[in-house]
């Protein structure tokens, strides 16, 4: 006999859903994706999709056809019908009794969902704050996993000190990314981010963002900076799929510049919108 | 209006259960212990109580009761009548829509299963081989958190290579611990572990083992041990709540001794379950 409890009540185990057994509950075991539309068109789609299925890979979960799943987010996407939508899905390894040892005929459990993206203009126009937090993620951050929390650690913390993303510096006292974003700097015509061997996500919005910098003209170097090295900086913003480019006009306790989001900035923002349509 | 899709179904999101917006399976945000009994007893139950309250305070969440949790274990242990039984429960922040920042008014979900443990007496008394893995996992390894995938990864190539665990050793060629364990070697008199500064989880049969190494006449030292030392000691095991002291007879190639638990290994096992009855 095996029984469950939830809360206060006691279930036999056959009586719960399968969901309550998802080894994505158990282990943060599986792999996610966020997708968002501008006017009614999925961005970056394929890239998304490409990166998903290696993050599926690199975990070991087989037999899903990339097809399949695109076809279901067309569906979703459409049936939800809204125009600028943020799409978030994940694939776990499948629901079964807690055990680490996967087994291997398990069926992948896909979830997704489809919202309105909020309106973010005033972050985008004025600029947010950003505060620093240790890098307590896991050493496969190439992997776009259901293991967070120390994201959403980092992430609550910057909130509470009024800040609208954590930026993350590992054991090196360097930056690596945001909680849930690329993180760039400008210094005179120089636009620097992390390169992507420092333990950091394959962003797609970051691949856009250096385009979009290269196309104003800047040069790009991959590198990693220093907390003071950003603090420093002459511009500083976030690349994130949901939010576009974000200007970053305070680094701790650090003004940035004037304090408002600077010219590049501004310039490869538009350029960045310009993929979009 | 917001659609979520379960595998090729689209369905609204208020006719879901709370369970799918489970911030543990966005994020693995919770924490979770693993209980045992000997003989219709739980064995170290204040123990496991302590250290969860400990890695629920280490993750903000808060205002839960220790005594109405103790209560909820003992109510399960109780229905399920299960002499040898494991224990697992897990608490998650709760569930709402996925956003990093979480609600502060949450209201944590709980979940425990009871299920009867297998027999483990072959791997006892013939012992394991282990392989190594390099330890992947986050910054915080002290929190028992749910984010787990670096060691369901570990313990899943360790499986395929026919070894009963993998042994972590991190980016300075150390060992940590076993993927679900915690591990010791024995070098002449001297019973040798990780110590807890090394991002290792507090482990509390780690605790009874070091205790019943010190009954038996072993000198305890907390101290890293590299693959090549332990693979070069006179006996190796692993301590485990459900599986208590397993000897290790096999370090990756490498065979322990003569490739059978050594002595001081079952004196320790025979000291250690003395301690559960």
């Amino acid at each position: 006999m095996q029984i469950a409890m939830i809360q206060d009540k006691i279930v036999p185990t056959e009586e719960l859903e399968p969901v309550y057994f998802d080894r994505g509950i158990f282990f943060g075991d599986g792999v996610y994706e966020v997708m968002r539309s501008y006017n009614g068109k999925i961005f970056a789609l394929e890239e998304h999709l490409q990166r998903f299925a290696g993050s599926l890979s690199a975990i070991e979960i087989a037999g899903l056809d990339i097809d399949l799943i695109r076809s279901r987010i067309l569906k979703a996407f459409d049936a939800a019908g809204i125009a600028n939508a943020k799409i978030y899905f994940h694939i776990t390894r499948g629901s079964e009794a807690r055990d680490r040892i996967w087994n291997a005929g398990l069926k992948p459990n896909f979830f997704l969902t489809v919202s309105e993206l909020g309106d973010n203009t005033k972050e985008k126009t004025k600029g947010i704050a950003v505060s620093t937090f240790p890098d307590w993620r896991w050493k496969r951050c190439d992997i776009k996993s259901l293991n967070l929390l120390a994201n959403v650690l980092a992430s609550n913390d910057a909130a509470k000190k009024g800040c609208g993303e954590a930026i993350l510096v590992n054991e090196a006292g360097l930056i690596t990314e945001g909680a849930g974003s690329a993180f760039f700097a400008i210094l005179g015509q120089t636009l620097q981010t992390t390169p992507l061997t420092a333990n950091i996500l394959p962003s797609i919005t970051r691949e856009f963002a250096i385009k979009a910098g290269a196309n104003i003209g800047l040069e790009v170097i991959e590198k990693s900076l220093t907390p003071q090295q950003a603090a420093g900086a002459d511009e500083l913003f976030l690349a994130v799929t949901t939010r576009d480019i974000v200007p970053v006009v305070r680094f701790d306790d650090k003004l940035i510049a004037d304090g408002r989001p600077g010219k590049y900035t501004k310039l490869l923002a538009r350029e960045f919108l310009s993929f979009t349509v």
